[in-house]
């Protein structure tokens, strides 16, 4: 708001003594602009909590867009499982993200390490830390276990998921929330003094914090698990153990584009903030503009993963596309809000490079992530860090984070190297944090015999074993006794039908 | 808007006789005021119209969310069948809706009982009952016809489903929502004056009003038409007759939770609603709060419900935790606006807690509904409408209903028992107008013959003997052709293509 | 804005000489009034890009819908190749549209025939031009190449798909949309003076500009390439080749329809637009109301379709009452925001005719059109501009397109023949543009011979052949291996793991 207070003093005096109650008719207009002020003050909290609200409603539709991303992927005898770590991650995601996570991330004023207010969202007082807000923190916190879950498919017990998550969503992640978006945490960008290198992070909508947190985690995850039975063969070679549903992936990842829409351009909370009253151009602006960086890097990474793989493999394949285009949005996620369309599409071409090194590197190691998830996730998240300190632009990033000329952005638009300085240590320390807490975890939980199913288990398939059956049924009894040649599918697992009462 | 009006005659008194011009300098000012206030109300009209429609499309969504469940909660041979049913909710909706329903419902000024105005939206005139809000209004009355087509699936005639779904979404659901919305309904809390028990019911979303509607008249439904053939054996005891696919349960279910975010914050219908104007605390503010209390009660609804059906069956299963979350939502609708956050977390556990005896009793009575509505949207929105009564918090109940500090509130919050009192009315009164109405529709069509299917249609599948064929075809006769050993899966069914004109 | 500009030195006078300092006060005063004026400048842009923006988050999830609606109506066997085409519709589009299409469409000045502003975002001046425009222009693009793609599915090779996708998003479409919505396109019912025909065309949200541009470039390319292998037998007569999954039909039907409430009310491009400031009718209100036409066209037209099939072919087909459904939607996106409701029922039901019609011509005419494409967004496209010459209601016209009270309507509206004279100009035109550069570029692209697949590949399907698989593998080696009788669906198809590296 640029709006001046009206000072009824000064005008009363402007108006003089000739003037039958100068004091009166002063404060009258005067009163009457202190109401504008008021109104314009309500009206901003109802836009920008629209758009907030409206975004992290999208956000939270990549939920839907993980499940279906990650069923598909997977056979069809882990289907249930998959689907219902997906449901999980909301639902405890919630109840952990309302009782800790929420004030470990916000809690303000902090120790720049670790909120410690506002545990079930009690006093919150502060203006963006609205319940809206913490709608939108939770999708995001919820976004990043999911990334995780994918990594560990197919061979992770069920009590294993359920520890891991929680810890996750409710701790690991909102540290370092905390650190680099807080305006207490000690790397943010948005600190008001002691900027880290003078700088801070800008990590706008969480390349590092969110895709390379649940990166590495599935990372470490997959590791100490080790690969799905017959997904490398004797000789130590790769063997495809393709998902059952291109389908559900494709809508998966359609469903992720479109709730990354909530992802990136959300990130700025409000939407109603000018960056030169009375002139077009503001946050509103900014704001489209970050769809639209976000749309190109995406557009590119898939583009070059269809020439690419086409190269390498020999076919046109979908879901590498589809892939492709995730890690071209996961790398763009960074730098979304301060680069140009061009830098954009520079982004999600190398983005494309990287994930396909990442995935030709796992290869080699034997190392088995059913949805390229440390890979996608924990490598174009890291390109899309630095890419981030290269391409900044001067304009975007004080319009975005304030501060004056001096500050620094992109090495490679004349920024100088601070910002790089800041984002190579963001990615060391996510890196570390990750690997002290996630690694231990899934150790003990492993030492624990909690962390991998049996190889019984395994080939028959969880759905079977732990889920109460196979997830599809296509065909039934009934049909097939009268006449229309139809094979039974679903196995003769017991259903609980009989179940003799709590 | 805070605005008070300007007055330029008193404005000119002040300014007084040594003022050259006092009443122009006055009209001057006091006509630019006027023009700004103009201007609030059109901001304010533009604000609430894209909050109230973008939450009417998310409500919208929820058709897709339910088509998904239904279809993925009944067998694979009557598919169409259902997904037709869904489709036609939303269109024979609209076109009732628009003849009939909005005028039933939201008529102005009415007797309290049914409203008789706006039919085919003419003559719209009151501020709030626009477009937007037909638009909104109808997605609610879908949802309330497509509740109860998922008690009666797979057994009834299409015909049937024509006939309830027309008479439930134009006239017996209007009526329902004058009674208790309407600001003219008898028992509305929203009434100006001779609130029922000095409260009128707070049913803000409607567990009552949506969730109890559909889901008594689907208990009625699925009571009349008897049992799937097989869903108890010949001891009477109860066999699963499992859905044909959990991937699309989990989607309708996402897709559901999604529009829920329509459903109950979007149930305020304004955003731009100042509590006290000037403050960060609004509309606004309560409207993410409703975000946040509907999130925790279907997020703990899903936790008890895992735990609870682990104990039970021994398996951890998706689809269970998807029903469970549903009725956490049903059961918060009523309450999502007065509650606190922990208050919303008590909601779910007893939801979940209300859905399993829900369906132990439904499986003693051997009561038939293959997508558990009756049990989930009558039992836990009977709950949601009781646990109102009983948390609602006086601080909020004053600022979404207004009134004066002596508005009855919970009665474990202190607010004494009448509004306890109200909601027992209202639970008697759906439950009474609801079986008055669908009851004897079902028992007339049964009586001639419309209801029901014959059982070889049963056991065939609808979709082979009414809807044109399977609805699935995996494999087909090129492909065997060529060396590739699939089986064909589709039908011998006559598909109509040769037929021989209009 | 209704507000007017407050004017110091007028103000001054009116406060005369007596006045201590009547220039300060004056321009105190004015001061705040101007301060005012910019803040509303500030929140209406917040507001209209809030709009625009989640419209065009809307209109690209129609997108998802296509995917889906298309998977579903092709066979199981080419389902990775259309899937792929739809994901790089919007990826390809989307470089392609950043680099020529948003220029050649709404580069300002133009010659009236093709922009030549704006290539790759540059020099981005305009109020209305900025990058939610782009977003929003660009998810129509994409639509229109999305409605080919359904024309000539199941035979056409991936390489042509890329370069008629191109070549469309990026220069076909975008000149017909300049044409008829830049203002400063020869036939625009927006343009300043020398209006085509007095009235210049309305088609508001694209019956005519997207709709049938996708659906005359999909008639050429289905033509060129003839009918799939067995669509016809040797006699003649259709056969039905039933698409593999009509939930995935269903699914993307009900995504089309959410997203269709982008595309039409969303084409306002800005909701805070008073028509009478201060009063309630205003822009939110025709938004609200386009919203509703389109849901009653497309509910009247699925209705009409359901009791219209059931006559002909003798059973309730789910995925005829789709087509019909969406058929409505594209009658009425050209008239959507200045016909009355009843009038959008009388559209819907013609469109549903007009469908029926055109599919028994297409039979007749032994043309495959595997996803009615042609005939839907064609035909039902083409009776929209019709319809809205006939039935465009003055009020509204003079609202939405501005103009003194002599303005063309529609003729059945007492509005003259004009109207209607434009609309057959617009039909005449698409039909002919789109011919003469769809048409040679197909017939090319087929005496290239890189048009259609060879037919050992059409019967294998394309997946196997060129896109790396099946979509779908519901069983599995492991899985037999144990015990479960399980078939194998995958065929032995190479899939690319151990290829040497890049």
């Amino acid at each position: 708001m640029s709006q001046q207070s009206c000072s009824a003093d000064q005008l009363a005096q402007l108006f003089g003594p000739n003037t039958t109650n100068a004091q009166a008719a002063a404060t009258l207009i005067c009163d009457q602009f202190a109401a504008v002020v008021r109104n314009f003050t309500d009206t901003g909290y109802a836009i920008d909590n629209t758009y907030l609200l409206f975004s992290a409603y999208l956000v939270f539709s990549m939920q839907l867009g993980f499940a279906m991303l990650c069923a598909g992927s997977v056979r069809a005898k882990n289907t249930m499982n998959i689907m219902l770590t997906n449901v999980l991650d909301a639902a405890a995601g919630g109840i952990f993200y309302y009782l800790f996570g929420f004030a470990f991330a916000w809690g303000s004023p902090s120790n720049g390490f670790i909120g410690k207010h506002y545990f079930g969202l009690t006093d919150l007082h502060s203006d963006n830390l609205d319940y809206s807000n913490f709608l939108y923190q939770w999708a995001f916190a919820i976004a990043a276990a999911g990334i995780t879950s994918g990594s560990i498919a197919e061979r992770t017990q069920f009590v294993a998921y359920l520890i891991y998550s929680s810890f996750l969503t409710g701790f690991v992640y909102p540290v370092v929330s905390h650190w680099f978006w807080s305006p207490d945490g000690w790397a943010s960008a948005f600190k008001k003094s002691d900027l880290l290198l003078s700088t801070g992070v800008i990590d706008f909508a969480g390349s590092g914090v969110v895709h390379m947190v649940g990166g590495v985690a599935g990372l470490w995850g997959a590791l100490i698990e080790g690969p799905r039975i017959g997904r490398f063969d004797h000789a130590g070679r790769a063997v495809a153990l393709r998902g059952h549903s291109a389908s559900l992936v494709v809508l998966g990842t359609f469903m992720l584009w479109f709730g990354w829409y909530g992802f990136n351009p959300g990130s700025f909370n409000k939407i109603l903030v000018a960056y030169d009253s009375g002139n077009k151009y503001g946050q509103w602006s900014a704001v489209g503009r970050t769809a639209v960086t976000t749309t190109l890097a995406g557009s590119t990474a898939a583009l070059t993963t269809l020439f690419g793989k086409r190269l390498i493999s020999g076919h046109w394949n979908v879901t590498d596309v589809c892939n492709g285009l995730l890690g071209g949005f996961a790398a763009i996620t960074a730098g979304c809000s301060v680069v140009e369309p061009w830098a954009a599409i520079v982004c999600g071409f190398v983005a494309s490079l990287v994930l396909i090194a990442c995935n030709k590197l796992a290869e080699m190691a034997r190392f088995d992530d059913p949805l390229e998830a440390a890979q996608l996730h924990g490598g174009c998240g890291a390109w899309g860090v630095l890419f981030t300190a290269l391409f900044a632009k001067k304009e975007y990033v004080l319009q975005v984070y304030q501060g004056d000329q001096s500050r620094p952005h992109g090495l490679f638009m004349g920024g100088g190297w601070n910002l790089l300085g800041a984002h190579v240590i963001q990615i060391l320390v996510i890196v570390g944090w990750v690997s002290a807490t996630m690694g231990p975890l899934f150790w003990g939980l492993k030492k624990l015999k909690l962390l991998r199913i049996s190889s019984e288990d395994e080939l028959a398939g969880m759905d079977l074993t732990r889920h109460g059956g196979f997830a599809y049924a296509y065909e039934d009894d009934e049909t097939q006794k009268h006449g229309i040649q139809l094979r039974k599918v679903e196995p003769n697992a017991s259903t609980p039908t009989t179940d003799g009462g709590l």
